[in-house]
C-alpha cells in the first residue's frame, strides 16, 4: 500500500492477535497505524462512491459483472478523481463471503492462468494497487536516451578496429571494401553512448599500442 | 510465479536453511520441487538471451539504462518469443549488488513512490510477473456484457412504476407526459439486465397488489 500511495487500510473485524502483533514495512508505519477497525464492511466502505470485490476466476457465474484488472483498473483510477473507492479483499483463507460482494458494485479479477487463480493476500494486493497506480502511457515512452556517440566517434572506433584486426591477423593487410562495410555496420548495431563511444576508442588504442609494438 | 506461468526458479547461492525449509503454496509445489541452485550468477543466467536486473529508484545514477516496469515489461513479452529472459532479483534485505547487475543488459524499476520505493520481494516478483503476463488490450475490452433487458420489458417496468407512485400518492391520478418521460429515462439510465428486469417486474407487481388492496 505505503509503496503506491494507497494510505487507507480499513479492517472489518479483523483477528485481534494478527492485528495487534501486525509490524509494518519501515517506511509503511503510518498505514497501521492509522489503521480503522469497523464491525460490518457497510460501515467500512459507507463514504466511497464505488466499491469493487476483489476474487479469483472460480466465482465467475455469480450475479455481479466481473472485469479483468486491466481493464477495471482504469475505471478505478477514473473513478478516484471524483469519489473515494474501496477495493474489498477477502481473508486469505476463504476470500470474499457472499454477503461480502452483495456490497460491491462489480467485482475484478487478477488475470492469473486459470489451474492457479488464488493468490497469496498481500501480493494480490501490490498488484492491484500496481495497476491502478502505473502510468499506461509510459508503456509506450522510451526512456530519456544517453547523449548517443556521434558518427565521427563510430568512425574512428571503425578504423581502429580495422587497424586492430589487421594487425592481429584477423583480416588482410589491405582491409577490404566489404570487409570494412561490415565493421561499420557491426559498430552501428551496437548503439553506442556517447561515453561508451570513449571507452571503446581507449581500449582499441590501448589493443592498437600492444599490437604495434609486439610481444617484445 | 505459479499464477502467472512462470516455472523456472534459480537460485544463486541461497541461505540453505531457508531454502531447505521453504513451504510452497497449494498448487505451486513443481516451481520449488523443480527450483536449482547455482554457485554464481554468471552460470544462472547462461543460456538466457535477455537478463534484466530488478532495482528500486535509489541506482539510478548507474550506467544501466533504467526502464520502468510499463515499458520494460513490454520489452520482455516480446523478446520471450525468441529466448528465455532472466529476471534477476536481489536478497530481500540488500537487494542487487554491483557486480550482480554488471550481468544485466538493463535494469528495470517498478513505478512506486519515490518516499517508498523498496518494496516487499514477494510483492515485488508478482507485481512484475503481472506486467509481463498481462494483456494490454484487455484494459481496452469491455466485459461481455450480460443479455440486457428489452424495451418491452423495460417499457413494462415503467408503466408498473407509474401506477405504483399514482397508487402511492407521489404523482397525480393522472400522470403526466412530461412526467412519464423523466420516469422512463429513469428506468433506462440503469442498464438492467434481462433477468434483473424480471426481478424489478416481479417487485414491482408485489408493491401493485399491495397497493391496490390497501393496507385493510
Amino acid at each position: 500500500m505505503s509503496n503506491f500511495g494507497v494510505s487507507e487500510l480499513r479492517l472489518v473485524n479483523p483477528y485481534e492477535v494478527a492485528f495487534r502483533e501486525a509490524k509494518s514495512a519501515v517506511k509503511a508505519q503510518h498505514v497501521l497505524a492509522q489503521a480503522r477497525e469497523y464491525p460490518a464492511i457497510g460501515e467500512a466502505v459507507a463514504d466511497c462512491g464505488l466499491v469493487v470485490g476483489t476474487t479469483s476466476i472460480g466465482h465467475r457465474a455469480l450475479e455481479h459483472p466481473m472485469r479483468r484488472l486491466e481493464y477495471g483498473g482504469r475505471l478505478i483510477a477514473k473513478k478516484l478523481a471524483s469519489t473515494p473507492v474501496a477495493l474489498l479483499f477477502g481473508s486469505e483463507k476463504f476470500g470474499l463471503a457472499n454477503e461480502d460482494m452483495s456490497h460491491c458494485h462489480w467485482l475484478m479479477r487478477i488475470p492469473t492462468r486459470d489451474e492457479h487463480s488464488s493468490m497469496n493476500l498481500g501480493q494480490a494486493v501490490a498488484v492491484c494497487l500496481y495497476e491502478i497506480h502505473r502510468m499506461p502511457a509510459a508503456a509506450k515512452l522510451k526512456p530519456e536516451p544517453k547523449r548517443p556517440a556521434r558518427a565521427e566517434d563510430l568512425e574512428r572506433i571503425t578504423a581502429r578496429l580495422e587497424e586492430v584486426l589487421e594487425l592481429s591477423g584477423y583480416v588482410h593487410e589491405r582491409v577490404e571494401g566489404s570487409t570494412r562495410m561490415k565493421i561499420r555496420r557491426l559498430i552501428r548495431r551496437m548503439e553506442l553512448n556517447g561515453h561508451d563511444a570513449e571507452v571503446w576508442l581507449g581500449m582499441l588504442r590501448q589493443i592498437l599500442w600492444k599490437l604495434g609494438r609486439g610481444p617484445g
